[in-house]
């Protein structure tokens, strides 16, 4: 969709300009990916404050990229943003801003090498803050990638049995989200049972599901560049009294979370509204993660909702809420679902839940 | 294996000591797994030049470090590079070696904002070199991860039939691939079908394969963290004489390439021993990419092979031989194995090569 990448170009190069910046040279993928549609493992856009921008990769990628991005000026270099911000210069840009969150030093020196180049400073997240806020193509996406997670995930609950590894089961999980149709998982599913869910990211591994575990499962599907998140923690056999009770915490914080997740919002609040309920709880100490974080072109990336963040919410982004308790050596709790912030609804009912995954503790 | 990973950071502390630095501050996730095991998204290590390491990382992984690390003294921070730096000032380092190479300017800019802590210099690939040349161990993982990887291969042969996707076919394989015990796929498969093969690094997408076809399949399996990387190219049909021809060239040129990949060889001339086949043959401007790359840690690392690259094979070396023909418009030809550069051999044997499906063109 050329035209959908133009328009985000157009206000990327909006932002370029109220910084004074002659130029911006892309170098995060991602951002590549958003500005252009292209798909690369090596690429970078120039885009100038006025004016088309540029876009180079390297041979393996540049089919398609004469292909998918025709109405952009292409060029076919392995050094691409060395390639691009001699470009920049030869074209009069004297000041070029760059991705320091991306670019390393080495790559920076690289680039400073070059001389009579562009001055360079620094971009700021400028394109990641663009990308907060969704459009309805990219929220479609997430949709669909969030239905496939929770169709995964139900499938596999009949497989959640004693005896089965933790792996065999992110495995199955993972092969029912190719099988409704998703690209692949977002990341590597966590499946965590027993004393193990006291690790937020437990790699699963060879112990065997059993009677008396609660299981944590993380996981989402990828669709069209786009990450699903959730996570959902089951019970084999009837839970434990203690078991019963960091799930009711835990579960009455995720509410609190989502409910706070409104337009305007104050990053920490929100977080602050899901932990002050843990920690009301007595369970503080054991909720040392954020509450939630941004998800799209990249499974983790802005919004962070957590303590210490700055920011607020806004129409259309969408967030993870997945408030845990973990205690050492026992087991944990987490409940996670991706959803868009919308404006317009109810003060409560503001979000739209995409993970529609039933909440209540599944027994079985 | 603790000692195991003392080993290697005795190593890389005698490199440390040699640059003359107090200390190194190692930030890539995959030196940081080579120097102590631990598997995780954010973790650091201060190694000072002689003396007890340090391993930093968040709270979510802190459990996995002290089961698995519990010889390294352990920090449980967030910020884990900025808490490391700090405390190599406190213990009296006034040079901080760190890895330019993966550490990004805002992060340098705030590990410098520390203010008295220790003098910043580059490190360089100091722990990249280090890994090059691997332990048995280490070629143990691999080699299992390459026989998975041709058992996959050999599974799915029965599925290159007329009609079948290239998404079909590539999510068959890495199924195939955890079906042999692989922990997943060591990069995302390609299959590149007919005109697509003119592609090198083709997304497997809707197109479904014909008679007449070329197929290229580039894949490998990770196993322990260890990467296979793989590439044949199969004929659905009778090939005709142009698709026999374009083989014929790139199976010689990589033969070529293997018998050049001995100890104490120029990576450039490894490069140049395939290359040079490929261009008597005409078709040097159809191969653009370099000949191969070290496997391990990461499925592309140090050595590279390539034009213009320097440095030398060493005993003990992984590394890709991947020669390729692409035409535009038309199809292509790759062929890719993973070997092991041993000393000892015949000249023209020396290379012991781990992915041990036939070179012989298939036709199906």
């Amino acid at each position: 969709m050329p035209e959908m990448h133009a328009a985000r170009r157009a206000r990327a190069q909006e932002k370029i300009a109220a910084l004074g910046c002659d130029a911006a040279l892309i170098t995060s993928l991602p951002n590549v990916r958003y500005l252009t549609g292209l798909v690369s493992s090596n690429a970078a856009v120039l885009l100038p404050a006025s004016g088309p921008a540029v876009l180079a990769t390297d041979s393996r990628y540049a089919e398609a990229a004469a292909r998918d991005c025709a109405d952009i000026e292409l060029v076919s270099e392995r050094g691409t943003e060395i390639a691009l911000a001699a470009l920049a210069g030869r074209r009069g840009a004297r000041t070029l801003a760059f991705e320091a969150q991306e670019v390393t030093v080495e790559r920076y020196e690289a680039l400073q090498e070059l001389g009579r180049g562009p001055q360079l400073v620094p971009l700021g997240r400028a394109i990641e803050e663009l990308r907060t806020v969704k459009d309805e193509t990219e929220i479609a996406l997430l949709t669909r990638a969030c239905a496939i997670t929770c169709a995964a995930f139900a499938g596999v609950l009949p497989l959640i049995t004693a005896g089965r590894s933790e792996r065999a089961l992110a495995l199955a999980l993972e092969r029912a989200m190719t099988d409704h149709g998703a690209d692949g998982p977002a990341f590597a599913s966590i499946v965590a049972s027993g004393p193990n869910g006291a690790t937020p990211h437990h790699a699963p591994g060879e112990r065997r599901l059993e009677p008396g575990d609660l299981i944590t499962i993380d996981c989402g599907a990828r669709l069209g560049g786009y990450h699903a998140d959730m996570t959902r923690t089951v019970a084999l056999g009837e839970p434990a009294g203690w078991q019963r009770e960091i799930y009711e915490v835990v579960a009455a914080a995720q509410l609190a979370g989502i409910a706070a997740a409104v337009p305007g919002a104050d990053l920490e609040a929100v977080d602050a509204a899901a932990r002050d309920l843990i920690a009301a709880a007595g369970y503080g100490e054991c909720f040392q993660h954020g509450l939630g974080h941004g998800v799209g072109l990249e499974v983790h990336e802005a919004p962070i909702i957590g303590y210490g963040r700055t920011g607020t919410l806004m129409d259309r982004v969408p967030v993870t809420v997945e408030p845990g308790i973990y205690l050492p050596g026992k087991g944990g709790v987490r409940i996670e679902d991706t959803l868009v912030v919308r404006a317009g609804a109810g003060a409560a009912g503001a979000a739209e839940i995409l993970t529609a995954t039933t909440k209540e503790l599944l027994v079985l």
